[in-house]
């Protein structure tokens, strides 16, 4: 196993983002293998003023997991090994660099799943999930990471271990200082291992998917849907025509219902097989729609591999925005009427259950007189409605100038006091998720 | 509306704790109705370098709510409107000082419930419930407010607003800063207004009583119950017979199953009737015990009424714990063990499927022997066993001092720092939470 990587060309995959949208041009990448190991380089980097970037999976979408200048890069990848699993509790304790899937294929094994899941999964690691608070699919059902990481072991700027790493669903014994560094994207220290609690694997689980003529039955039929479905609802996903197309054309997958305006997948999760079909053919009978219940793996693909025929476009402008489910989708339409024929495709797709819209603008290539018709009037028209201009993603490289759409700033400026106190010299992730001083 | 309370007997329902084990004698008792008000008492006490003690319903039960010295009481009863209310999301946004049962009222006719429910519901406020990071009795099926909790208004220490009351299910721009003052305990700002995720009412809630002839057999309904039930099991309350005995000789309730060493509390909710007691009826076959489906109202207060009716036996040694649930009544045992006749009673009961124990020993009247006795044993026993000494209801006056059993020195560094950071001063709720400086 390979601990140190250097050269330029051994170095450049952790130098570039998934999207290809940003570059950095660190000439060493450390990966470590257990904690005291972070704590080594830490230490080294605090005391020599030496500039670190964590890095996860890197397949965020915010340019938050790759270097800006020549940062070290510190990879979790060889810090993957799980360290206890109890299946009465279903809590998992796991090193940061475990991947998602393989940790949920180990659950699977035994009954439970992770309560996360995500396109990404194949690659991405825990410590990443944790560090930018992943949202994903699974969030309508298992909540946010907020509420199923337990505990966390970090590794602070000055190369100091902090353990809470407890397994424990409820303690109430101090400031729960580990909400701190979920979603803080490496800038206040780094994750070395999480503590999560794993669902039950459910004994049933039914895919749907629907053609829907407005996005106003989109909305109709989610209300209906949360009514008849409660508790068993697990995913309630949507893309415009829009997407389809892009899908079809360049993944080769087909949509398995009629053209639509807009298309809903629907799942569920239950205990119960027999009561979970009634429950969605119930729903299915007066939502009248030309919804099938089929092959779910099928039609997950559809809507998973979204981001991924998105890259063939071309140059991808991607917006992850939270607003009120009611005008969702207002944004892409406004926006496709903004820019009229100087984008190539303008779509709209995401977790309508959690009021997340995902907004992309495709574009043959990168042009800044295309990126300045859509920003700022995509956070302006964002923050008048009080939504937020990165629900799951965060503000990485790319968005950090913008927290002030969706923050005051009386929070930013404590949240810069933070990164002082745990970071005085700034060598953590260095400009991202926080605006440059003024 | 008073809004000035002085006077020493008006002054004293404030000064001393719901459990009557602490008293303060503070002199002044504020009651702002709006956030402009708490920030112009907060900039003011601030500036004269006056401790404030915020309190909601003074409900609390390790003495964080009441004053220790004179600490002016800053009460959040008068600030008990209701902001706004989302039907299609969920979303409700109100005033710290509502009452915990008025919003459950408020919203069932709305279709819609709190995500928290707990025995001092009837007075106790909801900025109180999130400051102390209040669990109770329906956390094993919505979470903690961690992940309930959208958003926060909290005036800071020196007399600033932070506004961070969004209403969005999802929003990753930058760190969550509201999370630092859930649980809290009031040392770092004063909640006023909270925004919280509201699940559907459920259709249909089915209670079930069981007795069991052991602690395993506990544990062994529980992996049973949890398989069968599923995803709609709402609670899983435990207690032992030496609870009922308190409760039927207190208040006169009486068990509606044959006696027994242990009794359960199984409630489900769910939104189809049939499946749901199809679902209990199955799981009471194969658990072949003496349950009964009856009256939910009365079996929930035979569970909920325990702290009251223990308060009628003279003095309460109360502990609040987590552990793994296989050791949870070990503690139990072995603390009757240790005590023998110099306790009157040991009771255990708790949210066993959280692994919440709360662990009561009674005595005519106080006795510093008697505590000698129970600590530092119940921490020490605790902490072997990677437990947290305070589960759900925080450190308060009473437990700050044993915060090191839970929670390494390192974590206890940081906390001292964000308080000194947020409250320089020291004036908000001072000698709470955290320890002493040595």
């Amino acid at each position: 196993m390979e601990m140190v990587v250097t050269g330029q060309e051994e170095v450049k995959p952790f130098n570039v983002d998934w999207l290809k949208s940003v570059r950095g041009c660190s000439q060493l990448v450390l990966k470590p293998q257990t904690t005291a190991e972070v704590s080594q380089v830490l230490r080294y980097c605090h005391e020599k003023n030496l500039a670190v970037n964590p890095q996860g999976g890197n397949t965020g979408l915010v340019g938050g997991s790759v270097p800006v200048f020549d940062e070290i890069i510190l990879s979790t990848a060889l810090m993957n090994q799980i360290i206890s699993f109890d299946k009465v509790s279903g809590i998992l304790v796991c090193q940061a660099g475990c991947v998602l899937e393989r940790l949920n294929e180990y659950l699977e094994e035994q009954g439970f799943i992770m309560p996360l899941d995500l396109g990404a999964k194949g690659s991405c690691h825990i410590g990443g999930n944790v560090a930018t608070n992943a949202g994903g699919l699974r969030l309508l059902r298992y909540g946010s990471l907020r509420g199923t990481v337990l505990g966390l072991e970090v590794v602070l700027a000055d190369g100091s271990a902090l353990n809470c790493l407890t397994s424990l669903r409820k303690d109430n014994t101090g400031y729960d200082l580990k909400q701190l560094f979920i979603g803080s994207e490496g800038t206040l220290g780094v994750i070395t291992a999480v503590s999560i609690l794993c669902p039950q694997k459910p004994k049933a689980v039914n895919v749907a998917f629907l053609g829907c003529r407005s996005f106003a039955k989109v909305l109709e039929t989610f209300t209906t849907c949360r009514a008849m479905l409660g508790e068993i609802l697990s995913a309630y996903e949507f893309m415009d025509e829009k997407c389809m197309e892009v899908v079809e054309r360049h993944l080769k997958l087909s949509s398995p219902v009629a053209d639509s305006p807009f298309y809903v997948l629907i799942e569920t999760s239950g205990s119960n097989s027999t009561h979970d079909e009634e429950k969605l053919n119930n729903f299915l009978e007066q939502a009248m729609a030309s919804g099938l219940v089929t092959d779910g793996t099928m039609l997950w693909s559809l809507r998973e591999r979204i981001t991924e025929a998105l890259t063939h476009e071309g140059y991808v402008y991607k917006y992850d925005i939270s607003l009120p489910v009611a005008k969702l989708y207002d944004l892409v339409t406004d926006m496709r009427a903004r820019l009229g024929h100087s984008a190539k495709n303008v779509v709209g797709y995401g977790h309508l259950g959690d009021g997340n819209l995902h907004l992309n603008v495709t574009a043959d290539s990168y042009s800044h007189s295309l990126l300045d018709a859509i920003e700022p009037f995509v956070y302006e028209w964002t923050a008048r409605c009080s939504g937020s201009i990165s629900a799951e993603h965060g503000l990485g490289f790319k968005k950090k100038q913008f927290i002030q759409y969706s923050k005051p700033h009386e929070a930013v400026v404590l949240m810069q006091q933070f990164k002082a106190m745990l970071d005085p010299k700034g060598i953590l992730n260095p400009y991202k998720t926080l605006p440059s001083a003024p």
